[in-house]
């Protein structure tokens, strides 16, 4: 760490952040410039330390020199993560397609765009059983039903199964019929949830919070690695900003940027990345372009008719051509899908 | 809501549309103008429908009419919510103060602020013991020993307790503890926290996330309502933008719309709202002039050595003289604190 | 537009603004809804009603119909807009690419990016003559004689130049050695710059303020094609957000959203969208699959030596690598490049 | 600065940049780290040298200690800058408020207005001539009759004139006839326009762009100190953030930031700041409470006849009840009004 000490700081206090930089375990070296003093800590770890020196008298700021997260970081481990569940496979050579309705509404409709999305492709059915929904009074889901369908959805097409899941008691349940958990964007800081996920052994797909700094994110991930689960996509679904004319702003520098600093594979959802269905194909080839190792994309079998997110869903038709569009890319940039 | 079709919207797009408002039980309204139809849909519930809607063919956008809020709006409940837990009065003449450190750290130290703030005009004594924190690698709180130190402090002060619950399976546990259960702004969509929280029973102190519009923090407010638990505190504490001299941007804006909007009252937030201890008095006081029925502060012995948030709590005696100023401001602005 | 009332509002609110409303020209249609009553407005406008009915006693909001721009939309003109400039072609088959540094500094550099980029397939050469810099003490660009070394690499290569004018009276002088006319960001809603720039006659590319809606870019846009010049370019270069580890947030949705509302060609600056050299290639690849019109990317001999954005600019060689993968892609989405 | 390595930078990676940052005329110091190298650039100016060591191979990031900008700085000049036109004072004990409508629209209009606004207390009146607006459409002023009709209204009521110029050709023009020059929200970093106002050599009220940050917001300022004049005002007048129910942000904690960082005055802008009527009042008084040095406001005689932002615009009664809340608050905080 950098301690920036304030113009025209003392000596005492240069000498009392010392003393905090000492008691902390950490070594001093003091360099005076010509308008300013700065100490450096030297032996920094990746805790509250920053916060503690901070507060000091005559400290500007305090600027930390390592990433605080270690578990997600390429300076840990430098071989790229590979999560597999049944055929998917995200983070290898081969772009991982997870597919299917925001929630899962009825035995047809899921089976019905379940051997749609896996004729077109796809490697994983996703749906929604337990729904976060904004408002108290829209569709909920269809819990253990909802559930119960997926598996069934799974045993006719042997896709792997992505679903969310909500609070730290229903994991145990929710674990019992997917193969991957899915982390909301709302619940990106949910700790207790991240911990439990993480035991629960299975992959995980994190889901950015719309506003999360990068840093956040991969502390997220952390709290889930930190459980010896190391099977975690990150998946970026768009911020929150100033920008109305989608639902959010999809970032796809995220791709090339976590690809420089987590070995985590990275999964990106133009469905929510937009709010759109008239956008979807179009950045899902860019997010394949970007070097996406995944995709996560609504469909469903009449949109018009969803309980939920219609408006950005695909069809099936419309989930095929996306799929051939993103093959010629994918080839392009040397991957397959 | 208003449905807007495309310019050169067919007929058959228009009727289609028609059709599916009188399916969700609406009726219909044509209007013809000179670019473009639009179809209003009377009736409107707060539900699913705009996005049934929106997803026709033709159609540009859906414009709802309603807010989607029901309970927490003033037009359902003209009269003005108050809240109340021992000492503290929020929405009410007076503006309710809630001082205390970020984590309860040890006997000493709660006891120390406890007294102090109370003795500084303080009616509630906040602290965490359930911590979420960004990195998995910093202190997590001392859990059920801070919730007794807690009480110990209500013991000797009288002062109401404040306190953080992360996960619905907490929620018993703390409320054993508390007077009043905070959901902090990462958790202001955690549904199901959200509905343990209100069959509690107890006073809830609702955060923002840092992203959430104002509906989304209504309707987060309308999930504690539903539970027929109508103690509910809403919490401005400072949104994400791209503002990097302050930790968040604090919008008091807020308090006089949420004033119009709802009968809850507002709890400003001016230590996470800066992140910055030399922001704090001031913003508090500008909070009370923009007419909030609550602050809630950090306020810690040693913000050097606290083991969170050091660099926005205010020692005891700075926040004494921050309560010297706000209540002559107060005054001014027909309030008492 | 559509005139919402406020619930309660009384019949002689309605009736003010059904009289406002006759008053602007248009027709009024009163719709009595179960909860609220919302008056439309026949025979809308693109002026200041909204805003002035918005003020009426009794009214909630005010919601437009249509877009508030004309000459930019494709509901005005359907066929694609496509800017040529020498060798430059943007909005057709072909992706237009213009590369150059940030400043032009010296004769040698200049020529020898010139040089380089052309080789590698750039169609048109950047180079700031005039620099708009944050600070005053940053270098302010070399004017004329900047103007003139651009217009000499012209000559030597034939690539078409594009560079920025920052102030209406400069017009005269750069139009007279530029090919492409750019309005930058920090000037996009600098109106009297707007008008001069259409005025000139030549093609101009208008980049995004870093906060400007897309409405405000189409009327931004609109200045320009009121003057009667057409030959407009958009251009995307990141908008401002809470991420930090990119300058600014890079939103590639700009483009499938453009091409369905304007006739315009959109342009991306994968430089300037991300503000750091390895993150730029991605970008471009992932731009031109987003469907890009064209690519504006800084290209500097020895970045390291660069008096300005040396830490965004791709040296020869990775510019070559770019364009090598960006053709690749151009080619899977049917494009050349 | 300080610049730090990536880990696992060479040795030859360490010893270029300590020859760069030679070559940059500065002092070089190198502290090793446990695990990684950081080297201190001594004698650090405030120009480009943080972009020029940024690019160099193995290096993360650069660290810069000073601010860049200089005359703004309260590290330069302690004492606060007063700013004085006529009656109007900011900066000093008592705080200024300059009213008046958005556009000049007619004789009778303005004068009516600054009559009101005079009597309620304003020591300045605001009124558009030359108005930038988002769309070509919309009314763009009445400019040198406008101009005109101001300078008569302050022969009438003694109240400083504060307008709008646009552009550095109309600077000559405007400085005839106002006692302030304003630089507009999207013109903050139209550097050819703060040039010529700042040689215009009268009082300068600088309004912050709705993306700007504290540091371009200082060095805009410091664009105009460079010319020799130092009577500068900066105005907040709100952020672009994700926030829809208000216009923009309003940031009041800009109020204390700015006080400790620079001596030049703070002025707010409740009106463009919120961008309701409903909501203007009550941020005023924040904004006194903030300790803002002036205030600047909307006051129409008619709103919802206002050619231009009569939804954010107050009545003179509803000025006169803002000036008597706000004198209030004033007291409060030991300021007059």
């Amino acid at each position: 760490m950098i301690v920036v000490m304030k113009p025209g700081a003392s000596q005492r206090e240069i000498e009392h952040i010392v003393e905090r930089i000492e008691q902390l375990g950490l070594r001093s070296h003091i360099i005076v410039g010509t308008e300013r003093t700065v100490v450096a800590a030297l032996g920094e770890k990746r805790d509250g330390a920053k916060q503690a020196l901070e507060t000091g008298e005559g400290v500007e700021k305090v600027v930390p020199i390592l990433a605080p997260f270690k578990m997600a970081s390429t300076e840990v481990k430098k071989e790229r993560t590979v999560v597999r569940a049944l055929g998917l496979e995200v983070g290898g050579g081969r772009i991982g397609v997870v597919a299917g309705p925001c929630s899962v509404e009825s035995r047809t409709q899921i089976l019905d765009v379940a051997h749609a999305v896996k004729e077109a492709g796809a490697t994983a059915l996703r749906g929604g059983a337990f729904k976060p929904r904004t408002s108290p009074y829209s569709f909920q889901g269809l819990k253990e039903v909802g559930l119960q369908l997926l598996a069934e959805a799974r045993d006719q097409t042997g896709l792997a199964i992505v679903t969310e899941v909500m609070a730290p008691e229903h994991v145990k349940l929710v674990a019992e019929y997917t193969d991957v958990l899915q982390v909301g964007a709302r619940n990106m800081q949910n700790y207790p949830l991240l911990e439990a996920v993480g035991e629960a052994g299975l992959p995980v797909l994190l889901k950015r919070g719309p506003s999360a700094t990068m840093e956040e994110f991969l502390l997220a991930a952390e709290y889930i690695l930190k459980t010896g689960n190391h099977q975690v996509m990150l998946c970026e679904r768009g911020i929150r900003t100033f920008e109305d004319h989608t639902r959010f702003t999809l970032p796809l520098a995220t791709v090339p940027y976590l690809h420089q600093t987590t070995h985590l594979p990275v999964v990106i959802d133009p469905s929510h990345g937009t709010g759109k269905a008239s956008l979807v194909s179009t950045m899902a080839r860019a997010a394949v372009a970007a070097g996406a190792d995944g995709l996560i994309v609504e469909v469903h079998p009449d949109p018009e008719k969803a309980v939920s997110d219609g408006y950005q869903s695909l069809t099936p038709a419309a989930f095929r051509q996306m799929m051939a569009e993103c093959r010629r890319v994918a080839v392009a940039v040397g991957r397959e899908m």
